[in-house]
């Protein structure tokens, strides 16, 4: 996949690394510890996992700052953040292919489009009227572009991809395929007999350097938008529901679902399939790991959970069952510390 | 968004609301009470947030029928229900654009499709042999319509969409970009060192006025169809398993899933990430709370719930492990409850 | 659907099945016990639904070997896995289509793409450089199959695919409409003030017969590959992370998602939404019912579950207050026992 090679001084100069080992050798390409062969880098994040050094073929690995390593056949590259310092170098050997500028003659771009001269258009794209696609951008074949969409500079927009409802996005915005930006909120009033669709009237906003993952959905504003700032990260199959509203460098792992209204803060993380409830407040700095359902405001920062994790199917059933019975054993628990303590009085009586 | 104006007289009588306040007054856009301007209408559903109202610049803001209010600078209109009559006016500002009748030339449609002469077939779309496309249907950019598929009059197909397997689409129905009607549904007969397809023969059939979310799935039946009655909403990212069965007016919120043959009734409501086994009867007029696990049938109309809301992960982690011992935390109950009874009936040995 | 006739005296011999009743009766299609009409062959694989023999119209049904029958209407078919026997003879009576070779002149394929002869290449459909297409393969409108993406032959894919990260199809590959493989993994180092993507430089791996369901998503591994062995197959709306490795015949019910580098063994059937956490290890022939959380290796075959079950919102409410308690409870409990176990020996003082 590398189409380069550079040396471990360059490396260690791009990264802000300390090189121990021979500055001139030359790496072509990035790999796991296990499967790097001579000419390749790796890297050590998890002391945990430091046997792997012992037989690594890698030719330089980077390392944290403080780590003592008696005498490998390896180069090191000592950094603070090993794994930053390695999304760097793979990035360097393996760099986003620039934009072949051109519109492929079978997409279908209205005249009131504004595209970028240097914008690159694939084949069967479509892109609506007075939509603007910025410098640099790619779109890959199969994406729909609708009406008065607004594109920053390089952005990437995935193959079946759909952006509609006016939607506006930053720079360096990456939207995987299939994913759906501006589909209509969830909202019905409920008639007597039937329930009737609440026009939905907002638009979509996604802040520079946002990653919105494949088949991920992003519904638009009922009134006001729907807001992801900048640098947030989503994966693949999230639902984002109209008038969600999440801060800067929030990270939401796959199939996780945010509903209606909720704001999130910046610096969360979610784990995968994480639920959170509507028209909910969760401050800053908040994690939550995987399947954790949130149903209430979240007014301190921290780690937080939910869910059973995996049992045996016996055992779990019997314990399902005794969930269903915990109030009343807790009445039972305090009917017999009454009658203890009751009892245990009586002496003194 | 809105294109015209309607006197606060125009909109009482659209809407059957009671006005207090000036019947001349213009009004040309919605908004919540937080965003309205002048010249916006507004709605307060919930007594809850009626604080907004005392600094609300909404021009009118429909109210409910029997709320008092201390002669406020805004017009009021009075209904029982006034997020409906809110959406109601919200959709007399906001039409669904009317379909612009015609093929687009990128569009590739079999020579025996049936379109109607004002459909609207947006750029990319396919539709395949003996496909029937009613009046007033909008076709949008990618969109596939297979073979023997029937659209009724003034259906919505979002961007790259699928509909397959000859699905059946009654009057009105919309479906959101990039989901999928009428795929394989998941069935499978164990060989004795394999997975041996077994042939999904059934269709979809979706009764009028239903809507389908961004990035849905729902199967074709295998032998019977897969059936949605009319009036259902179904959120983004629903899976529907082949041969299951949903009531008239029942709702579904993003990301749940039913598993195959299982049937729900009528006016039913899931929120999301709800999860129905297979094979199971859900009367009409149950309600599941978000991420409710449903492994069983259910005969009576209700709330029902399940899961465990988040918690700060120390105190989870030390209850979820509390959890697995719940067994035998009930038969020490019931032993010491023995133990205890016994011992307090010795007094009248 | 069934183009075709079949006399019971060939599909015995199809099958493998004793017959028992009139070897010339013609079958023409297949139908559920309940639905089938004379002409119609049935099946019985769950002696609980047996009932329904009584009353079925069907010509003749598939029967498990041992079953005892009391002179019925209908001719039978005795074998020991009707099931399978019933999907062997719906798929003669409704073979997969056969590819018609050619490709559509609205479809855009690359120069140096290698396309078999006898390929199927439908509406709308992008073939990037260097991918190679099987002999026999289908690809529906609307799929994108990137550069030096290879299929196997006999490979389908359905609509508004896209296939992406020069990905490697088997044989008989089938992937549904939406679905996206080899989209980028979820990796980001976190630098101080944002997050940095890790460029995803892996590739996915589907072996022979291996099924994907609609909208389900594939990451492309980070560095290594992500790899779905022969025979599994996976339902709708399911996320395989980066470097996930799962054995052959596994099968995975829709909405799961199995976060990254986690390796399942061979032979495994997960349910619905069931989620898997990164980095574990799980053992051939573990069965996952639906909505489990795995939160840790599985060492032993057998079947696991979490979740609580629903129930009826009010009495959720207390036990989900209480499971919030059970660590006090717990405490209480011991210290009752010991209370009561110090009271119990004093008689014996």
């Amino acid at each position: 996949v590398s189409r380069q090679s550079f040396s471990l001084g360059e490396l260690a100069e791009h990264t802000g690394s300390r090189l121990q080992g021979n500055a001139d050798t030359l790496i072509h390409t990035v790999a796991t510890l296990e499967q790097a062969q001579p000419g390749a880098l790796s890297f050590l994040a998890n002391p945990r996992y430091r046997q792997a050094l012992a037989t690594t073929q890698a030719s330089a690995v980077v390392v944290p700052d403080q780590i003592q390593l008696d005498n490998p056949p390896f180069s090191r590259l000592h950094n603070r953040n090993p794994y930053l310092a390695f999304a760097q170098i793979a990035r360097l050997l393996n760099p986003l292919p620039v934009a072949e500028p051109g519109i492929d003659p079978s997409a279908v771009v209205h005249a009131q489009a504004q595209i970028a001269a240097d914008a690159q258009i694939g084949p069967g794209v479509h892109i609506g009227a007075d939509a603007r696609i910025g410098r640099g951008c790619v779109i890959d074949a199969g994406a729909v572009i609708g009406e008065s969409v607004v594109l920053g500079d390089h952005c990437r927009i995935g193959c079946n991809v759909s952006v509609l409802a006016a939607a506006s996005l930053g720079q360096r915005v990456h939207i995987a395929a299939g994913a759906v930006i501006g589909s209509d909120g969830f909202g019905f009033a409920q008639a007597d007999t039937h329930w009737e669709a609440v026009p939905q009237l907002g638009s979509v906003v996604l802040g520079d350097d946002v990653a919105i993952g494949a088949n991920t959905t992003i519904d638009r504003g009922s009134q006001g938008d729907t807001v992801i700032e900048a640098g947030c990260k989503l994966d693949n199959l999230v639902q984002i529901a109209h008038n969600v509203h999440i801060g800067a460098h929030t990270v939401i792992a796959a199939s996780s679902g945010i509903s209606g209204s909720t704001r999130i803060g910046a610096h969360c993380a979610l784990g995968g399939q994480v639920g959170i409830a509507g028209h909910l407040t969760i401050v800053d700095g908040c994690t939550f790991t995987g399947m954790t359902m949130v149903t209430g405001h979240v007014r301190e920062p921290g780690v937080y959970s939910s869910g059973i994790p995996a049992a045996p199917n016996r055992e779990w059933r019997r314990n399902a069952v005794r969930f269903g019975q915990l109030e009343s054993m807790a009445r039972r628990l305090d009917a017999l510390e009454k009658q203890l303590n009751n009892a245990g009085e009586r002496p003194d009586e």
